[in-house]
């Protein structure tokens, strides 16, 4: 285990040197000094190679990956992202790979001026547990629990695109050339909505990540809330890339159903919406209506103004008893 | 995946309400207030099946081990703790598995009033990664670097049981029955030494746990307070069923190298000897003096007054570039 010791020096190497981080790496614990009325926000995910990314995924992929997914649960609750924490367990010892992956998590740490301050670096099956911290003014945060129903529902970005990747890997779809880059980088390299999560402090009545799909996802915020949805199937956001590839039905399947998109879901109230969007033009993210909360108890969806059941029975499956959500 | 949200639900069962905790389980991030002028401290540490843990141990011996070698990073900080994230890989679902081992989590943190805020449950080869934050008023944290020379060097109860309880379940030596029990408990249940580091505050000038054995963490401190050290053998606190199991020299060499203590290692000015005595005394912890801290570049051992070569060489094998101490 003496080449462990070697390893975890390219964790020490990081840039980003906060002022709010009274003692980093190098003692038994490390020490922030959070700033004055602010909520911390604490979340952790851990991705198990082969279940949470395919084993043939690229070292700077996962780093980037293992950072961006707790980064975008931050960003769901309006946090400003401060510190990281990152445990890895390795099965060798890989320099290379140590180092392509050290860049995907420092690449991520330093645009968003997020320090790494502590971790642990174990021998096993590879898998990375990172747990993010982030600062909210008190009262500030977005819940899950906040929305109303009348509310309009938006997504950040375009979503079905990760999906699509993973089909692909597995040889389940043909994506022409042209767009195999770009779906890659959907798989690989997600956006958290860092930005876009603080702009929405002001005006969303609710907001989570889309890791599970849009409609588990939308789930949680209704059975939060206490509210039902319906969907805009002919609103949703879908890439060029994914219409073309698997045509529009299937497109609208993987789009409410596939995962690991990491865009934002939130609830505006109408008289928020201008404001929310002007808010959000700012930051530079696209955002799309994709439908309304109502007083139902379920999620529907709806195709050129007409009732389609392409998805309500997801809806009574989940439960809101997770540790991680 | 579905029984894993199944799961999940053991981990929302816990009785123990903080009031800093503004938002607990169940959204994408848990909010937390700390008090004001409080640091807070950061600790994260990972066990691995088979290698941090013998694979039959048992499900509570897990789960309390998590938390209790993070609660003594805390410890050895001087931290109050506070709040704790789990991550868990499970290769299946077995539930009276899962319900042990939360027993062992719960009973721990339920006795320092810690709660479980959040964490993910992933599916893979075993393995337990815990986040624990605990909070120290600003400027009373317990560092590694503040020994000096002539400081006087302690640690809390007795060393080398958790190695020896190793070396048993490994065949390498015979334990006998009367002392099984006691050598199982040290290896399964470790203490944290919680009240006994938050009262060391206020005189140690240096702490650090004993994961890795005595001579591996006092080079720790050694190095970054830049002074030497001369462990006195005689001295060491070494448990009736180490003695008599491997005889007083194996056991000085357990005790000078074996990991997996936990217990605290400080260091204390001649000031300041006689209020931490009373100061520990209060907390119910034995404390016993191993030694005294000098100027040179070296740990030494000395045994009836003379010295003995027996653990030199430890020292200039460890590097203080480490992300997890």
């Amino acid at each position: 285990m003496k080449e462990f010791e070697v390893i975890r020096r390219y964790f020490t190497q990081q840039v980003v040197k906060r002022k709010d981080v009274h003692l980093g790496i190098g003692d038994d614990c490390a020490l922030v000094t959070p700033g004055e009325r602010q909520h911390i926000a604490v979340t952790t995910d851990t991705l198990v190679a082969g279940v949470h990314f395919p084993m043939e995924t690229s070292a700077r992929a996962i780093g980037h990956k293992s950072i961006a997914v707790n980064l975008s649960d931050l960003a769901a609750m309006g946090a400003e992202p401060s510190w990281i924490s990152l445990a890895i367990t390795l099965p060798e010892i890989d320099e290379h790979w140590i180092d392509e992956f050290c860049k995907g998590v420092f690449e991520l740490c330093e645009f968003y001026n997020v320090q790494l301050i502590g971790g642990d670096t174990t021998q096993g099956p590879l898998s990375i547990t990172v747990t993010a911290q982030g600062q909210i003014p008190f009262e500030k945060h977005i819940s899950r629990s906040g929305a109303k129903a009348g509310d309009w529902l938006y997504v950040t970005g375009e979503i079905g695109g990760a999906a699509l990747a993973l089909q692909h890997i597995q040889g389940k779809v043909n994506v022409a050339p042209k767009y195999q880059e770009e779906i890659q980088q959907r798989l690989d390299f997600p956006k958290a909505r860092v930005l876009a999560g603080q702009a929405l402090r002001e005006y969303a009545t609710s907001a989570i990540d889309l890791s599970d799909g849009l409609v588990a996802d939308l789930a949680h915020i209704c059975e939060a809330s206490n509210v039902g949805a319906n969907i805009v199937l002919d609103n949703l956001p879908i890439s060029a890339a994914l219409a073309d590839t698997v045509g529009i039905e299937n497109a609208y399947d993987l789009a409410l159903n596939g995962g690991d998109d990491y865009e934002l879901l939130f609830s505006v109230s109408e008289d928020n919406k201008v404001g929310m969007e002007t808010a959000l033009a700012n930051t530079g993210n696209k955002i799309t209506c994709v439908g309304q909360l109502n007083g139902s108890d379920k999620i529907t969806t709806t195709l050129n103004n007409m009732p389609v059941n392409i998805c309500v029975q997801n809806y009574e499956h989940f439960s809101n008893q997770t540790t991680d959500k």
